[in-house]
């Protein structure tokens, strides 16, 4: 089951200077900057969501060359579901399915990422952590 | 004050292939489809928050010509604010103002779309509704 959207992942070519925009313009503060593989990510709350921030850093990797070839941008919304292997399973046939197993995403959780074959529109499965599992 | 990440608003071809799609895979299913001037629009509820797919109708209106540019996929985080007039104000000089006053959005409250200079990215500021003031 799909619960609601855990974020939205938007591709840029200068983390730091995205970051300061949003926060001279809106007020908007990372909670975090990260390393995860060659990308520098921050996640930014706004009230209980999220706009995560992308720089890649593999031109070759795959959101490297998302990057060269659509441009800065929203490049993913972000789904959490309480079960991503039931829902992998679900959209095998359906959808793109771009990890065919779940990988480990930047918050510790388990991902996938899936396409819409109609508009090529990129979501992310994000496995809700229960309460009790959490640090 | 921005409060929440509103909706995020989705650039089509196809709204009915997508709708049909995002329902089979996900089990998401719209709440209402409208038509706001020439362009048809859907917002599907996912938790609390939803998305919005648009299907320009006018090749060469701001969205038709996005479209035309940049493809399918998310075009704008709409951001809900208490207080569009004053966000407006703050961001004068800051960021591209796409609207220099509040319109009417398809949820029948006052929108403005701006963008951040960097990056590009697209942001709809959304005025929330006080609960005594909703139908």
């Amino acid at each position: 089951m799909i619960d609601r959207i855990s974020h939205v992942g938007v591709l840029v070519r200068d983390l730091e200077g995205t970051l300061r925009e949003l926060e001279e313009a809106l007020g908007l503060r990372p909670e975090a900057v990260k390393e995860k593989g060659s990308n520098r990510i921050a996640f930014i709350p706004v009230g209980g969501d999220e706009i995560e921030l992308i720089q890649p850093g593999d031109p070759e990797g795959r959101l490297g060359r998302h990057l060269a070839e659509r441009g800065e941008g929203v490049h993913h919304i972000a789904l959490e579901t309480d079960d991503i292997d039931s829902q992998l399973l679900r959209l095998r046939g359906k959808v793109d399915v771009l990890d065919a197993e779940p990988i480990m995403g930047a918050h510790g959780v388990r991902i996938a990422f899936v396409a819409l074959r109609g508009s090529g529109l990129i979501l992310e499965l994000i496995e809700r952590v229960r309460p009790e599992e959490k640090d």
